[in-house]
This record gives C-alpha cells, structure tokens and sequence, in this order.
C-alpha cells in the first residue's frame, strides 16, 4: 500500500495540535516529523518537547526523521515522547548497525536515509534489518525545495537491490515531492510519500486527499 | 520595572498560538524562547519555524535563549522570525564581542547567559555592550528543576558589579522560580523573571497574574 | 595457518602479566589488544602504559586494534610501546592511504577495520598494501556480545574479493566467536579469530587449547 | 585538449606575483591553488587574501583546490577573491550535493576530489553535475610526494564510468606527477595535469613548455 | 589529616593487582587513577575494565582522575566498576554544576581539577559543592614531569580562598611530587598528595612509608 | 622602547618579499604574521609555506600570531619556517601551560593573546612564563577593523597587573590602531604596536616611518 507522511515541518507551529488532527482525519497514514539540530543540517527546527505536545492528536504512525549528528544518543527520549518509527542518516552515524539495534530494541519501526549524494553501498549490509530506507530527495535542511532528478533514478536502483535480495523493505522520498511529481517517484520504487508545502499550503485537508487519490491508484 | 518572561518550554505545543495569546493578554511583558540544539545541552527543543509561527500571536517582547554552539551562525535567521531580544551563552561562544556586535547590528537587543557554575569575570568586559545579563539558576536543558540556592548569591554579586561600573543593564534569572522564591530572587536584584511550569501548570492567566503582582510590589 | 588471538579487553587486568604469558604458552600465536578511546567507541578501554608493560611477558604478536579517533596520531607511541600489527578503522580515518603508510615505515604490519555496517568498497583501493582485514562481527565498544549474522556472510564476500585480486590478505574476525560457531567463521573465509570472553572464562589454557584444536582442523 | 595547473603551493611566496604571470606566460591554461586548513590536512598554506592579491595577475583559470573541513563555508568568500573553479573533497561535505549546487549558483565551474583510498562510488550520484573531478595521487596536505601507484588504475576506472554514463567530465591528478610519469597518467585518462615541484624547481617558464609539449602529444 | 594517592600511572600494569595490595598495605590512603581518553590529553591511560580488575584487590578510597572530554558521559559506567571519589577537569565540562551533581547523586565524593595555568575563578561558585579541588602541578598526560614551581602559589591562593568561604574541601596536588618538595606543597596547603613515579620506583613499600612519615610531621 | 609590528594581512601577497623588505628598510622592528585557520577564526590566511618563503627578506623578528585551534600542533613546523616569537590565544589552548613552554623549548619567544570579551583572569598564572601578551583590540579575522574603545582599558589593566607583579613583560595591541589613536593605547601601556592597513595603505615607507616618529616620542 502507498502512503502519505506529511511533513510537519511546513505546518503552522501556532496550530500544531489542529493541523496534526486534520492529517489524521484527512487520512494520512504517517505524520513525518523533521527533527534537525542546527549541526548535521543548517537549521534547527525543533524536538522532544513538541513531539510530546502532539502525540495526543493522533495515533497515526509518528515517523521521525532525525537529521541530527550521532542520533543514537536519542532513541531512548525519542521512543519516550512517542516515536513510531526513527529514521536516522547513515551519514551520521559512526555505528549504523548498533544505532538501528538501539532503535528496534525499544520496540520501533526503525529507518535509514540518504543524502541525495551518499551512495546505496552505505546501507548494503544494515539494509535486511531496517523497515525503511529514506532517499532524500532534496538536500536536507530546509522546506519548500525542488526535487533533485537523479534521485528518482536512485529510488530505481534501490528498489532493484531490495528486490534481488528478496526483501520487502519501505522506500520513503522526501523533499520537492507534489501532485505533479509523485506518480514519476511511486513507479520508480517509492510507497511512502513525504510532501511538506504541498499539503500545508492551502486547503491541508484537500491536498491530503488529493494526494491519497494519486497514491492509490 | 521588575518584568516576567514565561518559558514556553514548559507549553503544550498542540496550542501553542493561543498559549503564547493567552501570556500576553494576562500581561507577561517577555515571551522566553528556549532554543536548545542538543550539543551545548541534551535536549533539542525548537528553533526557527516555531518562532516564526508564534511571531503573530504576540507583540511582546520574543526573548530569545540561545542554548546551542556557536551561536553567531543564525543571528540573522533569527532576526528575521521575529527575535527582538538574542541571548548567548558566554560558555558556547569563541568571539563573544562578536557575536553581541553581531546581534546590535541587526538592531536587537542583546543580552548574556552565563551557567551556574560560570564566573562573572566572563563578562566583565563585554558588560557595558549588552542589554541583559541572564544568570541561570539550575543547569541548562530541561524545563522543571530546582533553584540552585548559589545562584542567588551570584546575582547579588552581578547587581553589585553593574551598579559599581554605573550601568543600567537588566539582570533576567531563569530555573526553578516560583511564587515562593521570587521575592528572593528580585531582592537579589534580578528585575526579569523567566518562569516556566510555574506558570503553565494550571492556569496559566491566573499563574501570570500574580507573578505580576510580586513583581509589582 | 590459522591463528588465535585472544583479547585481553576480556582479561583480569589485576593479573594481567600472568594471564598474556598464559596466553602464551597455550599457543595463542597473537594477543588482541583493543584500544578505546571512549569517542570512537563509547568506552575506555585502556592504552599506552599498560602496552608497555605486558610487552616482556610474551613474543606473541601484539595486534594492537585501535577503536580511536583519528588514529594516525597514536602510531609512534604504539610503536614504542612495542605493537607488532596495528589495525585501525575505516570510519576513523580522513586520510587511510596516509595511516597505513605510517605504520608501514615503522616497520609494522598494518590492518584495517570494518565496523559491521560498512561496506567493503571503503578499502577497495587500500587493499594491497595492508597486511590484514579485519570484519567487525559485533559494533565495537564492549566485550561479550553476540556475533551478527551478515557479517559472516561479508566475510565471504572479503574473501572473494581477496582471491580475486590475486592478493595474499589475512582475515581477522572479532565479536561474539566462541567453539560452537568458529568454524562456520573460518569456513567463510577467516584466518584469524579474535576470542574474548571465550578464551578468559573458565580455564584459559584450556580454552586456548580448544580454539588451536578447531583452527587446526 | 589536455591542460597543466601549475600548484602554486610549490612557488616562491616572496614573489608570488611574477611567477603566477611567469605560468600564464609560459602558456599553462589552469592555475593551481591548494588552500589547507591545518585540520582536514595537517598543513595551513594559504586562503583568500593570498588569492585575491594574485588575481590580477593573471586571467588563465584559477583552479581553487579546498583541503579543508565543511568547504561550503567559504564559497561566497572564494567567488569574490576571484575563484573560478572551486573543487571540494567528498570526505569533507556532509552534503557534496549541497556544497556542489552552491559553487555552480555563483556561476563558478564545480569539481569534486577524493583521497586516495575513497571509493570512486563517493560520487556516483554527483558524477553527471560536476565539471571535473580530481583524483588524489598523494595523502593531500603536503608538496613533494610521490606518486601512488593504484592512483593511476583509479584514474583508468573512473574513465571508464564517466564513458559509460555518456558525460564529458575533466579528470584532473594531482601529486607527484613530473615528465616521466605524466604520459602514463594521461594514458590512463586524466587531461588536466597538476604538478608542483616539477615545475617550480629550477626555470619556470622552461617547466612549463615541457609539460606542455607532452601534454599536447 | 595528610592523605597519600599514588598514581597507578606509574605501575607495572603486568602485575597491577599485586602492586595496588602493596599500597594498600603500607598505608596509603587512596589510589589515584588517572584515566585519559586522547582528546583532552595526548595520552591514552586506561578506563573501566581496568579499574573494575582491580576493585577487589584494595578497599582504599579509589580516587578516579578524569583527564577526559565531556566526563559526565562515564561517571554511571565508573560508579557501577567501583569509583569512591571522581574529579572532573573544569576545561572539559560545559555544564560543571550539572556534573558534579551526576557525582553526588551517585553517592560518591566529587572533585574538581584545574590545569596549571586555570585561574580559581573558574570554580569559584562550585566549590562549596564539592569535596576537593585538585591543582595539576604539571599538564596532565604523562607521568615523570617535573612540579611547575607557580602551582604551589596556587594552591596556596586556594586554601586562602576556602578559608575565607569557611569551608572544609580537601586540597590533592598532582604531578612531581616527591620526597624533596612534598613538605612545601603540604605547607602551601595541600592535604592529599598524588606521587607516581616517587612510589613506583623502588620498593613501593618503602616509599609509601616514607612519604607516610613525611606527610604525618 | 616602543616597536612596530605592520601586520602584512593587509600586504600585497603578489609582492610579498619586496613589501616585507620595505618594512624592514623603513625600521619597523617586528613583522606581524597572522595565521589564521578558518576554524577559531572565520578566514584562512596563510601558514607555513608562505612564512618560509618570505623569512630570507628580513632579520626582523617574525611575530607570528596564531590564530588557530589547538595552536601546540604546529610549533614544531613554525619554528622551523623561521618564526621568532610565537603567540597563541588563550581560548584556543585547553593546556596553555604546555604550548607556552613548547613554544620555550624550542628557544622562541612566547605570546599569549586575548580576544576582546576574554578576562584577563586567564592569563594570572601564566604571566610570568610569557614575553609577551597581544591585547586584541578588534575581534580578530579580518584586517580592515575599527578598535574596539573598551580594549584600551583593558590594556592599562594589563600594565597594572604585569607592573604589581613586578614583572618585565612586552604588551602588544592589534586591531584598528593608527596614527589618530596609536598614543592613547601608547599610554594605556602598550609597547608594541600592530598595524595592518594603516601601514599598507598608500605608501609603505612613509607610514612606518609616521609611526615610528610617534612610537618614540
């Protein structure tokens, strides 16, 4: 099945708690939450705290996306806060396989995402233990940017190496990803869906049902 | 005029709008940010898109309490969601006259945090430049802990030495004040108070209200 | 010929002279000695001195493992301190090609190591000039865990990517192999098995003896 | 058509001005320029105001080679000296995508370049958006090494997939490339030649014409 | 009372549990064990597995000197493998407060280390928190160093300092204490005094006698 | 005697040996480098191979100021290029005491500086080791700065400090300082003065010459 993971990133902070209701209502399956530390990425956006605020709104899968250095350091407060599914960097991560352990120990869905640069050679040993891999689609940082085109292609070459290995693993891409675009990422490999601005600006839940209409075909 | 700065670390982020509204018509004359990165603490709070989305809730004073490395690196992004007041750790800055220079360039305030355990002979150059000194009275990076009684003392000590140069500089105390403890506090010579559970746990019109009451007498 | 080379990081380090001439005398033919600096790896182990001073207790091969950043910095200590074969790790190392050459010009054999997740391409173009491989079968940091799966199977595909290079490299494993599964580990292509706690608990002769009996098979 | 970068890091400093004209004169297309920080490479040689008192100097290619941590840092601050190709290190960018789109933004030519023992699928994905890529023949940080051997093999497989991909992409080598080697280097695919010591010792302009006679060849 | 702790740096690591029974037995009241990870020092010591070796071999006050990065990482890990008394640089701690309580609240004696040229003001508002202030009268890293004569002006500036604050905090002095100058250093007001090199060299019985004697007059 | 230290950051690096030889011809005393490492400060200068090639210009004593992390890492090396005097800043050393006495060993002398917020509280036990101490009068990174006024009482702080002590210390200013302020900071107690674009705007013999007119009244 295709699903949809808006990212709260986009969102209004001021109504949080309203917005994350209106996703779940809508029908999204995952919230996808952006978490950057102003050091593996240039921003900061935001953390435990808020995560906490929110996970009364909704018991729709809270996928996590740590773009942060050596996130190992908080699965234990993330898993604390409500966290479904972790997703770290393979960039940033000194120990990937024990990070990934440290996130299924607590029971989660535990993720692993490339920079649009980092080759899939990264993740050929840790790839039968993870649920997800994260193909960024975009350099990570920031909203409202375009999608890179040769991450599709990498979103091919990925799904091709999971099927070789015989493997039903998720593919999420996340960045630039918008009604006009998504067919072109889901046949390329992709089921999970991130879209930021694209849900946020406008009518959210509207864009959400447009988005799950193109998802289901 | 002795002020209060609630902590919004201590808010439910699912309403944050309409807590942030609710500080400023019961008459808290700051709003205090909490920005942690989780490198100077171990915690990541919030940054940036939350900022910019309360921006419109309030037209306090936005109080912003830089709890990350290095924090020249986004004086300007801050500057542009709405910061009128950047406070920086003296512990997480090389260049400190740099970094206040860089936040009066952009027209703000500029204020100073020192950690409990930190002398004031950090400061005691860069005093006349700042706006505020912020003395933390419990370690940096979580909300809810317990006065450090010394804390006190060091700000009787900072009031002297501002009075002793001839300075008119705010002196803002943040961790652990509450109703009991905040007449100690301000008789020590602190005129900003940041208060966090305190004043949102329960009901947070009433908590600011007689904050403002002792900080009236 | 395969060999044994227990690691002291398992040892009692009250007793440690007496437990290497031990090691020794059952005909261990290296010592495995793991050096952590608790920022590669998240504990200390220890280093330098105690090198030092268990050098005149054995004529074994001293096969110094070196869990620690940036480990070019540490080859002239290690070589004084009288190591015969220095491994350092991949992920440690901005500039791998340099390391391996200094330790070369002390005279030493020189290793590379894996940590479990890392693919083999890392030392596609630095194979030939080292002396030994060595796959990480558990993430480094802690004695007594359990060997992970996969990375048996990255042994063989070392191995094939030795043969087919035409290449004469030692392959050392080290994590979690005990009697019952050092044989599947040496099937895969092993030639150098590192014992921990299989060789330190119980009787170390003992022990010692029936890892040499498997190896000779 | 094949070029020569002179690397200035083997020039004389007092007169550094006559000998980048002497270069230019002497007909070499590219003007070699190593900047090091004293932390990605264990050397600091020079950075932006060196660059910008020799720009006027000379109108051939100035050919900025970033031995230095995070490069996307300094961008804006190399396209002002007078930067007209900016190469970074992949070991050195948490984001090559990033850092790449960012020299290309300030309408400058972009290269990539890899130490000696990083894989060449570093940049698989990056590959068709660069305009060169450097290949590493010595430990970066220093002049007057020799040539690596493997790097010329490296040279050849990196040929081979930018022909496979269909891109027309310069492979520039730098490190102990001299008259004698240089035709093999060449052989192996690389068009841009970097060469330090073998030009700046002994006659310059004579240096330059050699190479540039067996360059044209 | 006047308390000696010699420094296991100094020990024959072959034979370490004999040799700490032996300080034990003649007397000396603590063992001092230095632990350096590499970064805050050039020197890799020795950590956990070491010292939880040797707890059972004397019930003297285990008197860990962190010469580490960030300590507050280890002081569960070193509680757990047997720690009576942990002393953590002031340089190497952003949030001292914060680790000095971690310490307390483990039920251990906690104490603070200043490198020579560390002003006093750096722990002038912790030091009624903790139990002892260690003055390093060499830079930490290695053993065998020669007492830097300024370091005794500084010990006794601080027992000024606690006299005046009424306190009772105990005074250690480290490195190049000997025989010779102990008495001056107990003088300037030091009470637990670190010898290394001056026990270890010789009969350590004997040594540890004489520097008994010495330190009761 | 008052001496002048032109800051060749403000040189023509195209005629590099021809201005230091104008320097030096016009009776400046000192010839001030700085080396900057885009890591404690936000540019790269130059280093090593620029400061060997310009050594054969002039016998004046080369000031190098290093302005670079961790500043004990290349000594060795400085002192081979032929540095006089090397100082290091305080907030870049974490053992200050054993890059002063590096420095020492190799028979240089040694500098000590301070960026403008830095107390001079951090230099109390190192004074008497050190030849001199660099006041900075702007933030240091950049040439081209106005003086920051603060940084003249904090060099009449020094005077009194270094003269209560009883000692012969050189104090040097850098930043901003020319013929319209050079004898208030004179005054204050500065020996030593740093110019940089005040001696190399317009024309280089007349402007030392200005200055050294005022140096000696």
């Amino acid at each position: 099945m295709n699903c949809l993971s808006p990212s709260i990133l986009s969102a209004d902070f001021a109504n949080l708690g309203e917005q994350v209701r209106m996703l779940d209502e809508a029908g999204a399956q995952y919230v996808h939450i952006d978490v950057m530390d102003g050091m593996f990425v240039p921003s900061i956006s935001f953390g435990m705290p808020v995560i906490k605020s929110i996970r009364e709104c909704s018991d729709r899968i809270f996928d996590v996306h740590l773009m942060i250095e050596e996130p190992g350091r908080y699965i234990d407060d993330l898993a604390e806060v409500g966290a479904d599914l972790i997703t770290v960097h393979a960039e940033a991560c000194k120990h990937l396989d024990r990070t990934i352990e440290a996130i299924k120990e607590k029971g989660l869905l535990a993720g692993v995402a490339l920079n649009p640069a980092t080759p899939l050679s990264a993740i050929e040993w840790i790839l039968p233990k993870v649920d997800m891999v994260l193909i960024m689609s975009v350099n990570p940082g920031f909203g409202g940017q375009k999608l890179i085109p040769y991450t599709v292609e990498k979103v091919r070459a990925l799904k091709k190496m999971i099927d070789e290995k015989g493997l039903k693993i998720d593919i999420e891409v996340d960045g630039g990803v918008n009604l006009e675009n998504v067919t072109e990422v889901m046949d390329a490999g992709a089921n999970i869906i991130v879209a930021g601005s694209a849900v946020f600006k406008g009518d959210i839940s509207e864009n959400v049902e447009r988005f799950l209409d193109v998802l289901k075909e």
